[in-house]
């Protein structure tokens, strides 16, 4: 063994040991030891701690000043994330409704004169707003198909895919889902909106792109993967809010549906991004109110008020709401299994056979959409009008592509509308709104209104996993404020009373296919809440909510698990297997041959066994003068490569190196986000370089969490999981127990006052006192330390 | 040593471990192993796992259709916290309601004969209320006084204070806060209802008071920590559902507030407790529109409309709004500091007194606050009303305690109104609502406002910590909502728009006070946004909340944290100390003498190391044949205890028991809520019983998490407070490495086709089959571990 080579003893090994959580006053010395320090942070130790040497190293030069300005630094980016993705959405709405509103004007003045040339105008736009979209997609950025939700969802559980967070991503989401939105395809925004959120913030936190991007001092802050996820997190949160004008939905979402770890501190900065994203919006709203925007201003950002209907609910129509759930919920399951089908037939035949069969795809479904959503109106019998009564609101018929109710549409006389094109032929803002509108009695027939439940939920099942940015959200609104009214207008009739209004019911529909297909829950009632503007209806959301969620969830996952799962993105959920109770850690790795690394190493060795072994993470063990092992750390595979690629590090001694420790600039061992780190292949060493040796003290984790061979691997699961680990080593168990730590052990402050838990009164003051002289007395400690620390050198 | 008495080998110990995680197999050949079984169920590890030994049996116990069967009782319970909790927010508030309307009619019709007359009957009433409340309170239920609020945060975090969760605290919580806050003192009956919500679900768990309680089977499910406290959870949000009709803000304040272990599933088990609250407490108040239930309908359930209000803002009002937020943080602050200077000297000095002393207190104060709050109104200058425009609903003036503004009393003229008596001599719910109300322009003058602001603040801060239950949510409206009229006034003045209004102000006024003083962010937010029924507000909440957090954690922590650290109740914040980071594992247990049982030991070497020592929890030490020690587990005080007093387990030999393991009723082990346990003082044992000796092995947790010696504290911190332990062992360094637990090992039925995490296509189906195949694999081994069992008894 290597280890041979040198011989320090245990004493010497100790040593090391002992000093490393003092890291930041070994620190004052140079920076000597400060390279071998443990996580010395707290904030670095729930997440990837692990993973992140560099960090940790960042941590431990920085003082209470340093935390102060970072603590700034990260504030300010979230005010940064809020403008960004504020911005990105208004600017997406803006086109978004520009391009649509100008289709249909265009549209509607050619039908004046031709139907038919109508229809074909109609067809061609949104063709090419689509092949613009596609087009983008599979030419430049392929990760930005999709929602993207499912990918930031398992970024933010551990998981880095290739591509979702990079600059390209970003533009080819917003552009992208200008053009599939704008040309009429049975998807939504609002999906996008949330990844183009988490890019704006993922790229802010690396200061750009990753070839041009700034690399100052102060943005290193950002160099840690837990960092980074905060980041992304107040970015998921953001493009909820800009997307729904939603903020507290926002930062629900980002709580309950999103990140797997979750801390309070974050809660409050996820809230302030939050905050920020609806100032930016209203202001930009109010800007536009003054008609600068083109056709914005009408539709766009989301509040489909129904503050005028129905305020007070009976209970016989529980039953109803109940049945809405239970509709939803198979509606919702049911649209989460085709959607897996589809998808994973796409997936294994379709979209192998190349871009050009994902454009062709795309363009054919935008025809066949154009033409349902143009030709089914036309076979559908106009309505007459419904007797105005005074001082109704209601203006009956309007003009086509108007905001509003009762569009005439290829109608035989001036006072008839077309209640199919109402709902088809409009854009889908203006849809819901039509949908959810109250004081509209019997609007919509029931067969209009099924004849568009069919068709759109085809439509947006096949629509699903194309190769254009995607959101699920105002198809399953659309879809299921369908039934929702469907089911509404036959409580009209059956109960025969006037206080139920059609619309809440569409309403409810909409929360019932949302929590049938997503399963979420209090983030979804709050957004519901918050884009219908009507608090009152809450206790029916929350019902509704519950019925469809319980009720899908009997049949298969939510829709982002189910679609995370299916692209390979391994989600950790939050309880592990059942039969994890059965198998010990030990039986989980029983398969594994354990590589484990001397502390000084050749060259040639690290290079033969990271070819040789697919690990990511490497222990270290040393051997005592006595020949004794001892586990001494984790290496990273990662690290590793970094330490071959710079060779400052190599020494011709296969002694442990001086105390200089690393030279390699700290900053080189994070990986930028969405990129696959550097590869073995890449790097060249001569005969010279694998003859030499790395001391890789420096630069290991020197205590990575460890648990006993038996221990149940539900157990290890948890342990894993709330702490958001990468590596765990199980090792066997332990031959004397020397110290036990209880909560009063982490209070020690309390510790001399407070000798007992239910000790009722103590003094505060003297409390504080003892606060103090705890902080002197380790302080004073100190100086002894870094005193040992000179005097013995490693 | 003991351990020397027998001479098992290691294979035999490695055995016993071997077969631990495998408990539910074991379980099927009569129970035997299932008490050495590790925390075989997932859901007990989080949370308290090592302190219930007895769940852990239980869980070992349940198959599939058991697990079933305990989330359906949990869902059931879910149900009656939340009709239990909205009863009694319903009881409360008829009760306060009818109490407080009758005094202010009683009242008022006097004064129409003698002011003085009516003013000594007013403060008698007020007397009487409150010594009622104080009498019960001291007499019958002395954890009942206060908020309660510190104290649940306290259970949840892990410290069982003394008492609060009795059936005696849940009547004397009812009762006491009816006549508290009918009795007119500045306090509010929120904070008491989250205590009560939280004391109904702990009794439902436990089935009844702790001498008359269900002890049926199916109660057992909650025996555990973990599951008694999720209950807690749900009573805590039902309370605040109940308290302010804000369902959405009663889960985030569950979330944000009081749990320090938050799982997404219990998420949803909340979120649905509060909808049912909220489904009660609108069948009660619907049930009372009819007028059955006395005074009560005008005011009592918190809905604070102000959607008649100011709908829009100009950015001019940002300027101001900050200023509210940070006149918030400052008194809010100052609030948290005096509150606990006088809590402080109360403990001290005061209330150490008895409880006569805490009764003359209480009932001092309630003259003090009669007198003022009928004696300033009589010194104020009536005003005169306004001209009342066309159209305009408001009423000038009314007569005394009816709902509505410009009360006239103690005026010389007709049209005349009393502006201090509209907010000082009236419930405070009406007074709220005042101070809230829009269209009511220079209603109060600035000097009444800023008398009322001194006025009450000082009685707010007096009567904190008195021998009554006590919120301080309406304090702390009232208290911001007057300064925010008072900034409101004076930005009417200044800006001269029509579109301000003082009542927007107050709102935001007293979101900033309860944002200063409480430090909530999102649920508090929720809260204003739900009572005041405004969404459009939201982003001006969000503002002023951000300010008066950040202003008042410039000056110390929060109210509950300052009261609950006062109390000796040590909480263990998110974030590790900073000195942790400098600490070994080590060094935090230096002082430490381990005490560490051997497996089987003498009953008199319990009782001696039980007496000399103080430790809650022992290792257990075993030897192999070579004289190698093994830490085999933890031990913990509570059930040395419950071994001690059953007997049934002692034997005569010093060797290991046969493996029919212990037969101490499983129940015994779980320790009833908010009691002290058993003491050992009360525990008989004979000569005879001395000499005997118990075998350990069926009792101990075999698998306590471990650190090793050298990781730092903060790391430490971390495990414990995210894994919500109560016990770690500081071991030493190992000296291999047996395996690495990775992510891909935790994805185990995954491993077959997924080569790498980055795969993208895989075949949904075929995982499916792999699936079951691991399935029938793991199960298939068992037949073998079962064999072993049974060649092999311990």
């Amino acid at each position: 063994m290597l280890a041979n080579h040198f011989q320090n003893g245990i004493e010497t090994a100790k040593l090391v040991w002992s000093r490393l959580p003092n890291s930041e006053d070994a620190e004052e010395q140079d920076g000597v030891v400060s390279r071998l320090s443990d996580a010395s942070n707290v904030e670095s130790l729930d997440y990837e701690v692990i993973e992140n040497y560099a960090y940790r190293e960042e941590q431990a030069q920085r003082g209470r000043l340093y935390v102060g300005y970072h603590v700034a630094v990260k504030w300010f980016f979230a005010l940064l994330i809020g403008i960004g993705t504020g911005s990105a959405a208004v600017f997406i709405n803006l086109a978004v409704e520009n391009f649509a509103g100008w289709k249909f004007a265009v549209t509607f003045s050619i039908i004046q004169s031709s139907y038919f040339a109508g229809f074909v105008v109609y067809i061609l736009i949104n063709l090419a707003l689509v092949f613009s979209s596609v087009f983008i997609v599979t030419q430049f950025a392929p990760a930005a198909a999709g929602s993207g939700i499912p990918e930031i969802k398992g970024y933010l559980n551990g998981i880095d895919t290739h591509g979702i967070l990079l600059f390209r991503t970003l533009i080819g989401k917003i552009f992208g889902s200008i053009g599939s939105v704008g040309g009429g395809l049975a998807l939504g925004k609002e999906g996008p909106l949330v990844h183009t959120g988490a890019c704006i913030a993922s790229l802010l936190g690396q200061g750009g792109t990753t070839k041009y991007h700034l690399n100052s001092r102060w943005l290193q802050v950002f160099k840690s993967d837990r960092d980074r996820r905060d980041l992304v997190t107040c970015g998921c949160a953001a493009g909820v809010a800009a997307a729904f004008r939603a903020p507290v939905g926002g930062v629900l979402f980002a709580l309950e549906e999103v990140t797997s770890w979750w801390r309070s501190q974050l809660m409050w900065r996820v809230f302030f991004t939050s905050a920020v994203v609806a100032v930016v919006v209203r202001s930009a709203m109010g800007w536009c109110k003054s008609g600068k925007c083109g056709h914005f201003g009408s539709g766009g950002f989301i509040i489909w008020d129904i503050s005028g209907g129905q305020d007070d609910y009976s209970f016989e129509e529980l039953l109803p709401m109940a049945v809405i759930g239970v509709i939803g919920g198979l509606l919702g399951a049911l649209f989460n299994q085709l959607t897996l089908y589809i998808t994973y037939w796409r997936r294994k035949y379709l979209h192998k056979m190349g871009n050009r069969v994902k454009i062709i795809e795309i363009c054919l479904i935008s025809l066949i959409t154009s033409s349902i959503s143009f030709g089914l109106p036309l076979l559908r019998k106009c309505s007459p009008c419904p007797e105005s009564e005074a001082n109704s609101s209601i203006e009956c018929p309007r003009p086509p592509g108007m905001y509003g109710n009762y569009v005439n549409f290829y109608c035989k006389k001036e006072n008839e509308y077309n209640d199919l094109a109402t709902i088809f032929f409009n854009t889908q803002d203006d849809a819901i709104r039509n949908l959810f509108s109250a004081k509209t009695f019997h609007e919509y027939s029931a067969q209009s209104l099924l004849t568009f439940l069919v068709m759109f939920y085809t439509l947006a099942v096949v629509t699903f996993g194309t190769a254009v940015p995607a959101g699920q959200f105002i198809p399953g609104i659309m879809i299921g404020s369908t039934y929702g009214r469907l089911v509404g207008m036959f409580v009209v009739n059956f109960y025969k009373k006037l206080n139920i209004e059609e619309g809440t019911y569409a309403l409810l529909g909409a929360a019932s296919f949302l929590g049938g297909s997503m399963r979420m829950t209090v983030s979804l009632c709050v957004i519901m809440v918050e884009i219908t503007n009507n608090l009152k209806l809450l206790p029916l959301i929350m019902l509704v909510l519950l019925v469809s969620k319980a009720v899908g969830d009997a049949f298969n996952e939510g829709l982002y698990e189910v679609q995370a799962r299916l692209r390979g993105v391994p989600l950790l959920e939050s309880r592990p297997k059942y039969y994890m109770r059965k198998m010990t850690a030990k039986e989980a790795c029983r398969n594994q041959k354990v590589v484990s690394f001397p502390r000084v190493v050749k060259v040639a060795d690290i290079v033969s066994i990271l070819q040789s072994s697919k690990h990511n993470g490497f222990p270290v063990v040393d051997h005592t003068k006595n020949g004794e092992a001892l586990v001494i750390g984790l290496i990273l595979r990662s690290h590793l490569l970094v330490l071959l690629q710079s060779k400052v590090d190599f020494q011709h001694s296969p002694l442990p190196h001086d105390p200089k420790g690393g030279s390699v600039p700290i900053i080189d061992f994070a990986k930028p986000v969405s990129s696959k780190g550097i590869s073995l292949d890449k790097i060249h060493l001569s005969q010279d370089d694998l003859e030499m040796y790395i001391d890789l003290a420096p630069f290991l984790n020197p205590s990575p969490y460890v648990v006993p061979e038996d221990m149940s691997l539900a157990k290890v699961y948890n342990l894993f999981r709330q702490l958001g680990l990468r590596h765990i080593f199980v090792v066997p168990r332990a031959s004397r127990v020397i110290g036990l730590i209880t909560r009063k052990d982490l209070l020690v402050e309390e510790n001399e006052d407070l000798a007992t838990v239910e000790l009722q009164s103590t003094s505060v003051s003297s409390r504080r006192h003892d606060k103090r002289a705890v902080g002197r007395s380790t302080e004073a400690e100190h100086p002894l330390l870094d005193g040992l620390l000179v005097e013995n050198p490693l």
